[in-house]
Protein backbone atom coordinates (compact mmCIF):
# COMPACT_ATOMS: atom_id res chain seq x y z
CA UNK A 1 0.00 0.00 0.00
CA UNK A 2 2.81 2.39 0.48
CA UNK A 3 4.63 1.81 -2.46
CA UNK A 4 1.03 2.90 -4.02
CA UNK A 5 0.53 5.85 -2.36
CA UNK A 6 4.22 6.73 -3.61
CA UNK A 7 2.95 6.36 -6.87
CA UNK A 8 -0.62 8.64 -6.02
CA UNK A 9 1.89 11.20 -4.62
CA UNK A 10 3.88 11.05 -8.05
CA UNK A 11 7.16 10.86 -5.95
CA UNK A 12 9.68 8.82 -7.52
CA UNK A 13 12.43 7.47 -5.77
CA UNK A 14 16.47 8.52 -6.08
CA UNK A 15 18.65 5.09 -6.43
CA UNK A 16 19.86 3.70 -3.01
CA UNK A 17 23.12 4.95 -1.20
CA UNK A 18 25.36 2.22 -1.34
CA UNK A 19 26.95 0.71 1.55
CA UNK A 20 30.35 2.70 2.48
CA UNK A 21 32.90 0.35 3.94
CA UNK A 22 32.70 0.26 7.48
CA UNK A 23 29.07 1.47 8.31
CA UNK A 24 26.52 1.07 6.35
CA UNK A 25 22.91 3.18 5.26
CA UNK A 26 20.71 0.85 7.56
CA UNK A 27 21.07 -1.87 10.05
CA UNK A 28 18.35 -4.06 10.75
CA UNK A 29 18.19 -5.75 14.07
CA UNK A 30 15.32 -8.02 14.77
CA UNK A 31 12.65 -5.89 13.31
CA UNK A 32 13.88 -2.50 13.91
CA UNK A 33 15.61 -0.37 11.03
CA UNK A 34 18.54 2.24 12.24
CA UNK A 35 19.60 4.07 9.57
CA UNK A 36 22.91 6.31 9.49
CA UNK A 37 22.47 10.10 9.09
CA UNK A 38 21.41 10.61 5.70
CA UNK A 39 22.51 13.54 4.01
CA UNK A 40 21.03 15.77 1.17
CA UNK A 41 22.16 14.23 -1.43
CA UNK A 42 20.62 14.41 -5.12
CA UNK A 43 22.43 12.77 -8.36
CA UNK A 44 25.51 12.01 -6.56
CA UNK A 45 25.91 15.83 -5.05
CA UNK A 46 24.50 17.82 -1.90
CA UNK A 47 21.34 20.11 -3.09
CA UNK A 48 22.37 22.90 -1.07
CA UNK A 49 25.73 24.01 0.90
CA UNK A 50 26.10 26.28 4.15
CA UNK A 51 24.16 27.60 7.15
CA UNK A 52 20.88 27.40 7.22
CA UNK A 53 19.75 31.27 8.64
CA UNK A 54 22.94 32.85 6.19
CA UNK A 55 23.46 31.14 3.15
CA UNK A 56 20.30 28.88 3.14
CA UNK A 57 16.61 29.85 4.37
CA UNK A 58 14.08 27.94 5.57
CA UNK A 59 11.99 26.66 2.02
CA UNK A 60 15.53 25.31 0.67
CA UNK A 61 16.88 23.69 3.40
CA UNK A 62 13.18 22.12 3.61
CA UNK A 63 13.37 20.70 0.22
CA UNK A 64 16.31 19.49 1.36
CA UNK A 65 15.18 17.69 4.55
CA UNK A 66 12.41 15.76 1.71
CA UNK A 67 15.14 15.30 -0.10
CA UNK A 68 16.78 12.85 2.81
CA UNK A 69 13.60 11.32 3.02
CA UNK A 70 13.77 10.20 -0.18
CA UNK A 71 16.89 8.99 -0.01
CA UNK A 72 15.99 7.23 3.46
CA UNK A 73 13.38 5.49 1.30
CA UNK A 74 15.39 4.41 -0.89
CA UNK A 75 17.77 2.87 1.56
CA UNK A 76 14.57 1.17 3.37
CA UNK A 77 13.26 -0.65 0.54
CA UNK A 78 16.79 -1.66 -0.80
CA UNK A 79 16.93 -3.22 2.66
CA UNK A 80 13.54 -4.77 2.71
CA UNK A 81 12.42 -5.02 -0.92
CA UNK A 82 9.54 -3.37 -0.43
CA UNK A 83 8.43 0.00 1.25
CA UNK A 84 5.11 -2.37 1.60
CA UNK A 85 6.93 -3.71 4.59
CA UNK A 86 7.00 -0.92 6.63
CA UNK A 87 5.32 -0.87 9.63
CA UNK A 88 5.63 2.79 11.20
CA UNK A 89 8.15 5.47 11.41
CA UNK A 90 9.37 5.31 15.29
CA UNK A 91 11.89 8.27 15.51
CA UNK A 92 13.74 10.92 13.56
CA UNK A 93 16.72 12.96 14.63
CA UNK A 94 17.04 16.36 12.81
CA UNK A 95 20.91 17.50 12.42
CA UNK A 96 21.26 21.73 11.18
CA UNK A 97 24.07 23.34 10.79
CA UNK A 98 23.05 26.99 11.67
CA UNK A 99 24.22 29.94 12.62
CA UNK A 100 23.59 31.06 16.29
CA UNK A 101 20.98 32.93 16.11
CA UNK A 102 18.52 30.94 13.96
CA UNK A 103 15.90 29.61 16.00
CA UNK A 104 13.62 27.99 13.58
CA UNK A 105 14.66 24.35 13.55
CA UNK A 106 11.26 22.83 13.45
CA UNK A 107 10.23 24.22 10.70
CA UNK A 108 12.98 22.67 8.61
CA UNK A 109 12.55 19.18 10.26
CA UNK A 110 8.33 19.80 9.25
CA UNK A 111 8.91 19.24 5.33
CA UNK A 112 10.41 15.90 5.73
CA UNK A 113 7.62 15.08 8.79
CA UNK A 114 5.30 16.00 6.89
CA UNK A 115 6.64 14.27 3.97
CA UNK A 116 6.44 11.11 6.05
CA UNK A 117 2.79 11.18 7.35
CA UNK A 118 1.91 12.20 3.63
CA UNK A 119 3.13 8.73 2.31
CA UNK A 120 2.27 6.34 5.81
CA UNK A 121 0.05 8.34 7.13
CA UNK A 122 -1.42 7.47 10.87
CA UNK A 123 1.95 4.92 10.42
CA UNK A 124 4.49 7.93 9.68
CA UNK A 125 3.40 9.68 13.28
CA UNK A 126 6.91 9.57 14.59
CA UNK A 127 9.21 11.18 17.78
CA UNK A 128 11.85 13.68 16.85
CA UNK A 129 14.47 15.42 17.88
CA UNK A 130 16.19 18.60 16.34
CA UNK A 131 19.38 20.51 16.77
CA UNK A 132 21.37 22.96 15.82
CA UNK A 133 25.23 22.39 14.71
CA UNK A 134 28.07 24.24 14.37
CA UNK A 135 29.43 22.20 10.76
CA UNK A 136 28.08 18.91 9.39
CA UNK A 137 30.12 16.76 6.69
CA UNK A 138 30.93 18.32 3.28
CA UNK A 139 29.25 21.76 4.58
CA UNK A 140 25.42 20.28 3.87
CA UNK A 141 23.05 22.25 5.44
CA UNK A 142 21.10 19.22 7.32
CA UNK A 143 21.83 15.40 8.13
CA UNK A 144 18.78 13.52 9.92
CA UNK A 145 18.90 9.59 10.85
CA UNK A 146 16.07 6.97 11.38
CA UNK A 147 14.70 4.44 13.28
CA UNK A 148 11.86 2.64 11.11
CA UNK A 149 9.54 -0.40 12.56
CA UNK A 150 9.23 -3.44 9.79
CA UNK A 151 6.85 -6.27 9.60
CA UNK A 152 7.92 -9.27 11.23
CA UNK A 153 9.78 -11.48 8.29
CA UNK B 1 4.71 3.22 44.05
CA UNK B 2 6.77 5.77 41.45
CA UNK B 3 3.41 7.63 41.51
CA UNK B 4 3.68 7.44 45.76
CA UNK B 5 7.33 8.79 45.46
CA UNK B 6 6.59 11.80 43.33
CA UNK B 7 4.01 12.51 45.96
CA UNK B 8 6.33 12.21 48.74
CA UNK B 9 8.59 14.24 47.15
CA UNK B 10 6.37 17.24 46.64
CA UNK B 11 6.08 17.22 43.16
CA UNK B 12 3.36 17.87 40.82
CA UNK B 13 3.69 17.16 37.41
CA UNK B 14 2.23 19.55 34.74
CA UNK B 15 0.13 18.72 31.72
CA UNK B 16 1.76 16.54 29.28
CA UNK B 17 2.08 18.14 26.17
CA UNK B 18 -0.11 17.65 23.29
CA UNK B 19 1.04 15.73 19.86
CA UNK B 20 1.78 18.57 17.56
CA UNK B 21 1.01 17.70 14.39
CA UNK B 22 3.51 14.94 12.39
CA UNK B 23 5.08 14.12 15.17
CA UNK B 24 4.51 12.70 18.93
CA UNK B 25 6.26 13.56 22.39
CA UNK B 26 6.18 10.04 22.95
CA UNK B 27 6.26 6.81 20.73
CA UNK B 28 5.94 2.90 22.14
CA UNK B 29 7.43 0.23 20.07
CA UNK B 30 7.12 -3.01 22.56
CA UNK B 31 7.96 -2.08 25.88
CA UNK B 32 10.25 1.01 25.02
CA UNK B 33 9.41 4.41 24.60
CA UNK B 34 10.81 6.93 22.60
CA UNK B 35 10.22 10.40 23.35
CA UNK B 36 11.20 13.27 21.25
CA UNK B 37 13.15 16.32 22.45
CA UNK B 38 11.19 18.14 25.07
CA UNK B 39 12.32 21.83 26.09
CA UNK B 40 11.79 23.49 29.28
CA UNK B 41 8.48 25.52 28.75
CA UNK B 42 5.97 25.54 32.02
CA UNK B 43 3.00 27.34 31.30
CA UNK B 44 3.21 27.68 27.97
CA UNK B 45 6.26 29.34 27.57
CA UNK B 46 10.56 29.00 28.05
CA UNK B 47 11.74 29.20 31.90
CA UNK B 48 14.41 30.93 30.08
CA UNK B 49 16.35 31.69 26.51
CA UNK B 50 19.87 31.69 25.55
CA UNK B 51 22.98 30.08 25.83
CA UNK B 52 24.35 28.64 28.56
CA UNK B 53 27.59 30.22 29.66
CA UNK B 54 27.00 33.55 28.64
CA UNK B 55 22.78 34.44 29.10
CA UNK B 56 22.10 31.65 31.51
CA UNK B 57 24.19 30.21 34.52
CA UNK B 58 24.73 26.55 35.17
CA UNK B 59 22.00 26.79 38.09
CA UNK B 60 19.26 28.12 35.98
CA UNK B 61 19.93 25.98 32.89
CA UNK B 62 19.46 22.90 35.63
CA UNK B 63 16.45 23.98 36.89
CA UNK B 64 15.30 23.92 33.29
CA UNK B 65 17.20 19.92 33.01
CA UNK B 66 14.74 19.22 35.76
CA UNK B 67 11.93 21.28 34.42
CA UNK B 68 12.28 19.06 30.89
CA UNK B 69 12.16 15.55 33.32
CA UNK B 70 9.03 16.78 34.75
CA UNK B 71 7.58 17.31 31.09
CA UNK B 72 8.99 14.02 30.30
CA UNK B 73 6.99 12.37 33.25
CA UNK B 74 3.76 13.99 31.86
CA UNK B 75 4.34 12.88 28.57
CA UNK B 76 4.65 8.92 30.10
CA UNK B 77 1.99 9.43 32.47
CA UNK B 78 0.04 10.66 29.54
CA UNK B 79 1.12 7.23 27.44
CA UNK B 80 1.12 4.68 29.92
CA UNK B 81 -2.19 6.10 32.08
CA UNK B 82 0.36 5.66 35.57
CA UNK B 83 4.11 6.18 36.28
CA UNK B 84 4.01 3.21 37.92
CA UNK B 85 4.32 0.88 34.56
CA UNK B 86 7.66 2.56 34.69
CA UNK B 87 10.20 -0.26 34.42
CA UNK B 88 13.40 1.93 34.08
CA UNK B 89 14.81 5.01 32.15
CA UNK B 90 17.45 3.86 29.78
CA UNK B 91 18.93 6.97 28.24
CA UNK B 92 19.12 10.32 28.19
CA UNK B 93 20.77 12.74 25.23
CA UNK B 94 21.12 16.31 26.15
CA UNK B 95 21.49 18.93 23.99
CA UNK B 96 23.11 21.88 25.32
CA UNK B 97 22.91 25.39 23.63
CA UNK B 98 26.18 27.14 24.41
CA UNK B 99 29.38 28.97 24.09
CA UNK B 100 32.26 27.24 22.42
CA UNK B 101 34.39 27.67 25.88
CA UNK B 102 31.94 25.83 27.89
CA UNK B 103 32.91 22.82 28.92
CA UNK B 104 30.64 22.14 32.34
CA UNK B 105 27.98 20.18 30.14
CA UNK B 106 27.45 17.25 32.51
CA UNK B 107 26.67 19.53 35.29
CA UNK B 108 23.88 20.92 33.55
CA UNK B 109 22.50 17.69 32.74
CA UNK B 110 23.06 16.07 36.10
CA UNK B 111 20.23 18.18 37.41
CA UNK B 112 18.10 16.08 34.81
CA UNK B 113 20.06 12.58 36.20
CA UNK B 114 19.48 13.16 39.46
CA UNK B 115 15.84 14.02 39.35
CA UNK B 116 15.46 10.84 37.67
CA UNK B 117 17.15 8.50 40.40
CA UNK B 118 15.52 10.43 43.46
CA UNK B 119 12.26 9.78 41.55
CA UNK B 120 12.88 5.88 40.45
CA UNK B 121 16.10 4.81 42.36
CA UNK B 122 17.91 2.68 41.37
CA UNK B 123 15.48 1.67 37.97
CA UNK B 124 16.10 5.19 37.00
CA UNK B 125 19.59 5.03 36.75
CA UNK B 126 20.65 5.48 32.91
CA UNK B 127 22.87 6.13 30.05
CA UNK B 128 23.39 9.54 28.92
CA UNK B 129 25.35 11.70 25.90
CA UNK B 130 25.36 15.68 26.33
CA UNK B 131 26.88 18.15 23.91
CA UNK B 132 26.95 21.75 22.82
CA UNK B 133 24.76 22.96 20.36
CA UNK B 134 25.33 26.80 18.29
CA UNK B 135 21.51 26.51 18.51
CA UNK B 136 18.13 25.23 19.83
CA UNK B 137 14.23 25.88 18.78
CA UNK B 138 13.63 28.78 20.47
CA UNK B 139 15.99 29.71 21.76
CA UNK B 140 15.68 27.52 24.19
CA UNK B 141 18.93 26.70 26.25
CA UNK B 142 18.04 22.98 26.25
CA UNK B 143 16.47 19.87 25.40
CA UNK B 144 16.45 16.63 26.21
CA UNK B 145 15.19 13.11 24.68
CA UNK B 146 14.71 10.02 26.75
CA UNK B 147 14.10 6.29 26.40
CA UNK B 148 12.39 4.46 28.80
CA UNK B 149 11.36 0.67 29.31
CA UNK B 150 8.19 -0.01 30.81
CA UNK B 151 6.02 -3.19 31.85
CA UNK B 152 5.36 -5.38 29.42
CA UNK B 153 1.28 -4.93 28.77
CA UNK C 1 37.14 -15.76 19.14
CA UNK C 2 36.54 -11.64 19.68
CA UNK C 3 38.95 -11.65 22.85
CA UNK C 4 41.45 -13.97 20.39
CA UNK C 5 41.13 -11.23 17.66
CA UNK C 6 41.92 -8.34 20.09
CA UNK C 7 45.18 -10.25 21.16
CA UNK C 8 46.00 -11.27 17.84
CA UNK C 9 45.98 -7.00 16.79
CA UNK C 10 47.90 -6.18 19.80
CA UNK C 11 45.24 -4.35 21.46
CA UNK C 12 45.37 -4.09 25.29
CA UNK C 13 42.04 -2.40 26.58
CA UNK C 14 42.27 0.10 29.41
CA UNK C 15 40.12 -0.75 32.38
CA UNK C 16 36.70 0.20 32.54
CA UNK C 17 35.56 3.36 33.72
CA UNK C 18 33.60 2.94 36.46
CA UNK C 19 30.32 4.26 37.27
CA UNK C 20 29.39 7.49 37.71
CA UNK C 21 26.61 8.18 40.50
CA UNK C 22 22.86 8.97 38.13
CA UNK C 23 24.02 7.49 34.91
CA UNK C 24 25.68 4.38 34.08
CA UNK C 25 28.66 3.89 31.25
CA UNK C 26 26.65 1.03 29.78
CA UNK C 27 22.44 0.24 30.53
CA UNK C 28 21.86 -3.59 28.57
CA UNK C 29 18.24 -3.78 27.56
CA UNK C 30 17.47 -7.57 26.63
CA UNK C 31 20.25 -8.03 24.60
CA UNK C 32 21.02 -4.55 23.69
CA UNK C 33 23.73 -2.42 25.11
CA UNK C 34 23.47 0.95 25.54
CA UNK C 35 26.90 2.80 26.05
CA UNK C 36 26.59 6.61 27.01
CA UNK C 37 29.00 9.19 25.13
CA UNK C 38 32.18 8.44 26.02
CA UNK C 39 35.54 10.51 25.36
CA UNK C 40 39.11 9.74 24.80
CA UNK C 41 40.26 9.66 28.20
CA UNK C 42 43.57 7.37 28.56
CA UNK C 43 45.18 7.10 32.27
CA UNK C 44 42.32 9.15 33.36
CA UNK C 45 42.80 12.29 31.43
CA UNK C 46 41.81 13.27 27.87
CA UNK C 47 44.18 12.48 24.94
CA UNK C 48 43.62 16.54 23.32
CA UNK C 49 41.66 19.26 24.47
CA UNK C 50 40.43 21.75 22.00
CA UNK C 51 38.59 22.08 18.62
CA UNK C 52 38.98 19.65 15.88
CA UNK C 53 40.06 21.91 12.40
CA UNK C 54 41.91 24.78 14.47
CA UNK C 55 43.54 22.89 17.81
CA UNK C 56 43.55 19.31 16.68
CA UNK C 57 44.21 17.60 13.25
CA UNK C 58 42.18 14.82 11.39
CA UNK C 59 45.12 12.41 12.43
CA UNK C 60 45.28 13.47 16.68
CA UNK C 61 41.55 13.35 16.37
CA UNK C 62 41.07 9.66 14.78
CA UNK C 63 43.55 8.83 17.19
CA UNK C 64 41.18 10.20 19.89
CA UNK C 65 38.24 8.19 18.22
CA UNK C 66 40.41 5.28 18.62
CA UNK C 67 40.69 5.59 21.89
CA UNK C 68 36.94 6.08 22.82
CA UNK C 69 36.62 2.35 20.88
CA UNK C 70 39.18 0.82 22.97
CA UNK C 71 37.47 2.71 26.03
CA UNK C 72 33.89 1.32 24.80
CA UNK C 73 34.92 -2.54 24.39
CA UNK C 74 36.50 -1.95 27.92
CA UNK C 75 32.68 -1.08 29.04
CA UNK C 76 31.18 -4.13 27.08
CA UNK C 77 33.47 -6.39 28.52
CA UNK C 78 32.80 -5.10 32.31
CA UNK C 79 29.17 -5.56 31.49
CA UNK C 80 29.12 -9.00 29.44
CA UNK C 81 32.30 -10.58 31.14
CA UNK C 82 33.76 -11.38 27.82
CA UNK C 83 33.87 -9.64 24.32
CA UNK C 84 33.21 -12.91 22.98
CA UNK C 85 29.38 -12.70 24.00
CA UNK C 86 29.44 -9.62 21.54
CA UNK C 87 27.13 -10.18 18.70
CA UNK C 88 26.83 -7.01 16.66
CA UNK C 89 27.46 -3.43 16.52
CA UNK C 90 24.47 -1.92 15.87
CA UNK C 91 25.17 1.74 15.83
CA UNK C 92 27.99 4.66 16.74
CA UNK C 93 27.17 8.07 16.81
CA UNK C 94 29.95 10.62 16.79
CA UNK C 95 29.67 14.27 18.64
CA UNK C 96 33.22 15.99 17.24
CA UNK C 97 33.66 19.63 18.46
CA UNK C 98 34.93 21.41 15.70
CA UNK C 99 35.29 25.16 13.74
CA UNK C 100 32.22 26.43 11.60
CA UNK C 101 34.41 25.48 8.69
CA UNK C 102 35.56 21.89 9.37
CA UNK C 103 33.83 19.57 6.69
CA UNK C 104 35.62 16.46 7.42
CA UNK C 105 33.92 14.79 10.15
CA UNK C 106 33.84 11.22 8.91
CA UNK C 107 37.64 10.69 8.10
CA UNK C 108 37.55 11.69 12.26
CA UNK C 109 34.73 8.43 12.38
CA UNK C 110 36.28 6.48 9.87
CA UNK C 111 38.93 5.67 12.66
CA UNK C 112 37.08 4.25 14.68
CA UNK C 113 34.85 2.56 12.54
CA UNK C 114 37.86 1.09 10.72
CA UNK C 115 39.24 0.21 14.49
CA UNK C 116 35.53 -1.74 14.96
CA UNK C 117 35.60 -3.49 11.63
CA UNK C 118 38.80 -4.79 12.23
CA UNK C 119 38.28 -6.45 15.34
CA UNK C 120 34.56 -8.02 14.72
CA UNK C 121 34.32 -8.14 10.96
CA UNK C 122 31.55 -8.24 9.39
CA UNK C 123 29.69 -8.02 12.77
CA UNK C 124 31.19 -4.73 13.52
CA UNK C 125 29.79 -3.04 10.59
CA UNK C 126 27.50 -0.46 11.83
CA UNK C 127 25.09 2.48 11.19
CA UNK C 128 26.38 5.98 12.44
CA UNK C 129 25.71 9.79 12.49
CA UNK C 130 28.58 12.50 12.91
CA UNK C 131 27.81 15.79 13.86
CA UNK C 132 29.69 18.97 14.51
CA UNK C 133 29.11 20.27 18.31
CA UNK C 134 30.06 24.35 19.33
CA UNK C 135 31.54 22.54 22.38
CA UNK C 136 32.09 19.51 24.41
CA UNK C 137 32.57 18.14 28.17
CA UNK C 138 35.48 19.16 29.43
CA UNK C 139 36.67 20.70 26.50
CA UNK C 140 37.35 17.17 24.39
CA UNK C 141 37.46 17.60 20.78
CA UNK C 142 35.03 14.59 20.55
CA UNK C 143 32.43 12.22 22.16
CA UNK C 144 31.03 8.90 20.78
CA UNK C 145 27.94 6.91 21.94
CA UNK C 146 27.10 3.46 20.94
CA UNK C 147 24.89 0.68 20.58
CA UNK C 148 26.06 -3.11 20.36
CA UNK C 149 23.61 -6.29 20.39
CA UNK C 150 24.92 -8.96 22.78
CA UNK C 151 24.44 -12.62 22.33
CA UNK C 152 20.97 -13.38 24.56
CA UNK C 153 21.66 -15.24 27.74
Amino acid sequence: MFEQRIKTLGIILPEAIKPLGSYKPCIKVDNILLLSAILPLKDGSLMAQGKIGKDIDIHTAGECARQVVLNALSIIKDELGSLDLVKRCLRLCGYLAVTDTFYEHPKVLNYASNLIVDIFGDSGIHARSVVGCISLPMNSPLAIDFVFECLKD
